[in-house]
């Protein structure tokens, strides 16, 4: 049977798969599938959110890139992120605590049940503080501050669209500590260029450093997939190519996409994508 | 209308799009497609071989690091390539010849009349040699010494499997001159892993450096579409970053994708990328 992502008005992914669940939530419509290609997959309203395949592109470069440049970061707060795949990635640091906000448990329950190498029993380390809110409203309430702050949300429809205000990103600057730094994703940049450029402009105006990291994922059509840091002191861009190769050799982070020179390479942009956020 | 890419069994690019032209050559079948996000595009036996605003991706990193890393060669030899992309971008280069040998006169012949932003009038430069024959027998037969040769070829099914053969490389290493490059297109990283493994293997038995380069084409799915080089002399991946960085500004290549930086990023490859090509 085939399915379509039906994301973009005119272009559609179409995948050969079996339907192994559906279940309309509080916030939206999941699907499991099983597929060749991409393992099992889950589609959030009929977006793909990620697969068991190739789910680890994004999620080490939504994790790594910002948490080496912290470099041994004692507190993460993780928006969204309900399949767990991004919570696996940070607790291969030396965190000593987690806080995670997703807003639909049904995600974490289907993602547990239907994809369990994505948390690969993450849920149930010690150092996880799991609450289940909007995001949003946990960043205006918390007294909490973190070393970093992960924004693993769907495109900016539905659920999630709160999460890519000019007000949402002033929040995030809030609850950051003195040297913090955020991560979100941002969509295609040849797709959503549109989400790349008012995305990086408002993080631009809030943090002194801002940046923009590119990885290729093959179930996120569109080109180059693109990532948004936001960074208080850090100038991630320019870290000391020496200093990240000792940093990640000594967490020993076990991944298939990042490497240390990845690290470097993956801020390196296209001229287009250059322009578009000029 | 929608209209669907079926190169791979079990996943499809599904594009909203209005047919223009149809054509059975005797080599192929040539869809020429109008769509919003792609411009027009050219389909060979069903697989999108090139579209108007994504083609500069595949067509400058076919080009320019392999010419700069020669820096001004002389003679450059293109196998295929009638869509013209190729051609424009080797001719910003101060080449004093270039070869160019495509099976298909049809293909040349429609690209010019509904893709002319690709050839840009390059078919009509002085320096172009065009010849209409089978690229592997032209190499096999000519005397000529070339200090590049570019194959851009569609994928090893159909007209091109040639091209993707030991015995081929081989052929294309004898008509390279002492200190010269091939480069060829190896498909997705992801989906056609297995083409870019057995060509790398090739390519390396034959070259004294191979390498490979990635770039993310939005029309090719799969995240990272691949190049392969073979080079006789000059170690590609090791050039200094200040000579490329002169050579690139001293010929003014007006790219929209290709700068000097990306001619040092694209060939660091992720994790599972390295490892298959070990």
């Amino acid at each position: 049977m085939w399915f379509y992502e039906t994301l973009h008005s005119e272009i559609k992914l179409g995948i050969k798969g079996r339907l192994l669940h559906k279940k309309k939530t509080p916030y939206q419509q999941c699907c499991i599938y099983q597929t060749k290609n991409f393992g099992r997959l889950l589609l959030l309203d009929d977006a793909i959110q990620t697969t068991e395949y190739d789910e680890y592109i994004y999620h080490e470069m939504l994790v790594h890139p910002a948490l080496i440049s912290l470099y041994k970061p004692k507190s993460v707060l993780i928006v969204g992120g309900g399949d767990g795949g991004a919570l696996r990635e940070v607790l291969k640091h030396p965190v000593e605590e987690v806080v995670m906000v997703e807003i639909d448990k049904d995600v974490i329950e289907l993602s547990k049940k239907y994809l369990p190498s994505l948390s690969k029993g993450a849920f149930s380390d010690k150092r996880l503080g799991l609450i289940i809110d909007d995001g949003a409203k946990y960043i205006n309430e918390t007294g909490k501050k973190f070393d970093a702050v992960i924004i693993d949300s769907p495109d900016p429809v539905g659920p999630a669209k709160s999460l890519f205000s000019l007000k949402f990103y002033q929040s995030v600057f809030n609850v950051l500590k003195a040297g913090g730094i955020m991560i979100r994703q941002s969509g295609s940049t040849f797709l959503q260029s549109g989400e790349l450029k008012s995305n990086y402009r408002k993080i631009s105006k809030i943090f002194p450093y801002a940046a923009v990291q590119i990885a290729a994922i093959p179930t996120y059509i569109g080109g180059f997939f693109s990532f948004i840091l936001g960074s208080k002191k850090i100038n991630i861009r320019r870290l000391n190519e020496k200093n990240i190769e000792e940093r990640v050799l000594s967490l020993d982070l076990k991944t298939k996409y990042y490497n240390s020179q990845i690290q470097k390479a993956s801020f390196i942009l296209p001229n287009k994508i250059k322009e578009r956020i000029k």
